[in-house]
């Protein structure tokens, strides 16, 4: 821990600050205004399927970078960007299940692994707080709820399985308000995908989501859900893949994209 | 009656034959694509207020276009448009009330009078539409319900009232799709202004709206609520007016502008 740090205040600070191993808590309030990103790291045997299963499912996985095989830079994302350090936390997933968490692989890397990056809510959070959007979870500072929906992703070849949604509780003109704000940046997921209604999506209980900490909604808001950059993890697990690196809870990449560079308008 | 007449296509054919005075009905599915309009009209005395009232009020009261005194033409609206005929029914309304309702105020016109023609949340229910969303009072027929809230408008002069919505029971993903495209046309209402909990702005039973027809909403549903240019009407009868004729029920002027013409993107 090195609590009395500064909190970085740009995309690259912020890798350079997490490059050197101290901090594994999450990324959510650094470097506001630049892009986070999800991180999944796979063989280049499922390089393929994995590209086509975003494709497929661009509301979950909008996919901002795709390495080349064994390289671990992603210019065009951060300068001198290095994927195997730049996160607070990895997960490492053999056979569907969280093997380890660690804060590098540098030990883990292979000359086959292609990793991809790909958007993340943190990115128009930063957007919606601008707007004066408070979020609860961010002011509690613990990881957004997610949850499994009843809602399937698209399979391509060996990825399948459910949906994942964040959920922000918000009053019903800040719902409105933040439709409009998140739909401006489908490189971050864009609009909700539901509202109100959690049952009517396989939500029984908002109380004990699969990712992240439940966080209360009052009784003058709704629940307000996200496609949540978490799919690729339980579709890692329902698919049972034999290796898969992962970010851990709410410890991103932060890029050196602004969040502008993502506004469709 | 004409019941066996075509339904026309476009905002001139819509004026001309509501012009001939049989048809009394709703103007909803009308000339699809061209905007439609609230209308209010007052005597001189009263314009610049009730204009500074519309700009306070925006969302209600969306300004299309304001007469020349004594005009009873807006050539920007509509060519050859004669607004003391042109609309399928009119209220007459004298301190307050609903003195008469009337299918045209030739008899009513005097030199002092000034039209101001109000967005329409009927233009914005065709996007949707057009969007394969589905609106269940279109499909039974009906004016949409309004409620009066407990959301007050900010007063003009002697203008004052509370702000009126109109109401649509919706799924959550049409909810937010509705959200979006509902906020490209600031001229017909924009974005909601409330959704999912009625109660909170002041809104008991959604069973017996102010004005239009009671419409139900489905377990799957959640209501929303869009500003209403019934508001006039509502300020029209709490600010006790002395004289002033606006449209009837659901039954509205319709121009020759389309609805792209007031998308902001």
């Amino acid at each position: 821990m090195n609590v009395a740090a500064p909190i970085p205040t740009t995309g690259r600070a912020a890798r350079l600050y997490l490059r050197q191993g101290h901090y594994r808590g999450t990324t959510a309030a650094m470097a506001p205004g630049y892009v986070q990103g999800n991180l999944v790291i796979l063989p280049r045997d499922f390089a393929l399927e994995f590209l086509q299963f975003c494709q497929r499912n661009p509301k979950p996985c909008p996919v901002l970078g795709v390495s080349e095989p064994g390289d671990p830079r992603l210019p065009k994302l951060g300068q001198d960007l290095d994927i195997r350090t730049d996160l607070p936390l990895y997960r490492v997933w053999r056979n569907g299940r969280i093997a380890a968490e660690v804060s590098d692989i540098l030990d883990l890397w292979q000359a086959d692994l292609v990793s991809f990056v790909l958007g993340c809510s943190f990115s128009f959070d930063h957007a919606l707080m601008a707007e004066g959007i408070r979020l609860r979870y961010i002011e509690e500072g613990t990881p957004a709820p997610a949850f499994a929906t009843n809602i399937p992703t698209t399979p391509a070849g060996r990825f399948h399985g459910p949906l994942v949604v964040s959920m922000r509780p918000l009053k019903p003109a800040d719902a409105i308000r933040a439709t409009q704000i998140s739909s401006r940046f489908p490189g971050a997921h864009g609009a909700p995908i539901h509202l109100g209604l959690p049952q009517l999506i396989g939500i029984k209980d908002l109380d004990r989501p699969e990712f992240g900490c439940p966080v209360e909604v009052k009784e003058d808001e709704i629940p307000v859900f996200w496609a949540c950059g978490a799919t690729p993890q339980a579709v890692v697990a329902t698919s049972a893949l034999p290796f898969c690196i992962t970010h851990g809870a709410a410890t991103m990449l932060i890029t050196d994209l602004r969040l502008s560079d993502l506004a469709i308008f």
